[in-house]
């Protein structure tokens, strides 16, 4: 299980704990808009660190995977859904280029 | 190997392509500036499609993991360092809540 | 009547023209979704534009304004608006002081 | 003088107050990434406003406005330099209009 697989059973785990004291659990009962925004929040911070401050590239890229994967678990998704369109997409990929080779050549 | 790594196999390919003929190659041709304004972009719609097309997150979030991986691979990162990040914080987070529950016992 | 009026009787003259035509007229057939990431868009492309490229912030912020007036008359709100809320923040501000001032005197 | 014009001399009145007391000299104080960034996350409560809470559209297009003030202050601009580049686009966009009707009669 890879950090990423443990970061979403971390965000399963707490999704119904007590928002007093649980940051996931508070994201989760403020509702999709919260979530949205925060996620939103992050990418900002995340060009920001890009552009002025590397040193903060990967914790920025860090929030904005956390904040991703709950505003994914709070639509009924997960990582994993991410990760099939991707490889649907490479497939695709792969047969455009292979096309394209076939013309080319 | 999964989807991520597999993605940033890709990136690294074809970074050294013609950027006329790969979207890769002409993002890190045009440099970090329009490669963060693509990230800002992406995860803009992933917030849009949250909020009122649904049926769109999973892709909006394919295309913000792709960006973010370029940009990543733009300042020397990869996925890798954002995975060791989180395991770091899960590391400290577990530490912090055993302090907590021994508080509160 | 300065030139954000101007910009907002030419976006309430152009909303019913033909979309294939008037950028406005397709923006608001396009709907609020469309509008609303328009914005956070041209809002990206302005921090990025602070941030690097000082010489394309005016023209970005006037797109961020553009599509800023687009939103609001698509919720059958203009600038005035912001003007009326502002002013009133201004007199808070102004009570707020002048209680902090009496406070601390 | 209108509200942005009134905001905008607050702004330059409160850039040299005290940080520790005062929003505006705390923003300047921290420099232009931070203020890029507030820019940025009003825009994404803007969207989100928008999208789903439009009670809060003219609060949050009033925070935008605020921070993109205090942005075009810190490169030294002002919303006069975007009336100049909405009027002269709004000649240029009567020319080719112009042009159009010409081809087009």
């Amino acid at each position: 299980m890879d950090a990423f697989h443990r970061l979403e059973a971390t965000i399963r785990d707490r999704r119904t704990a007590d928002p007093a004291t649980s940051y996931v659990a508070s994201l989760f009962a403020k509702g999709r808009p919260k979530i949205a925004q925060k996620l939103g929040e992050e990418a900002v911070e995340t060009v920001i660190a890009a552009m002025a401050q590397p040193d903060k590239l990967v914790s920025e890229a860090a929030d904005l995977m956390f904040h991703l994967c709950v505003l994914l678990a709070d639509a009924g998704l997960d990582l994993d859904d991410v990760r099939a369109e991707l490889d649907r997409r490479e497939g695709l990929s792969g047969h455009a280029e292979k096309a394209a080779r076939t013309k080319g050549a």
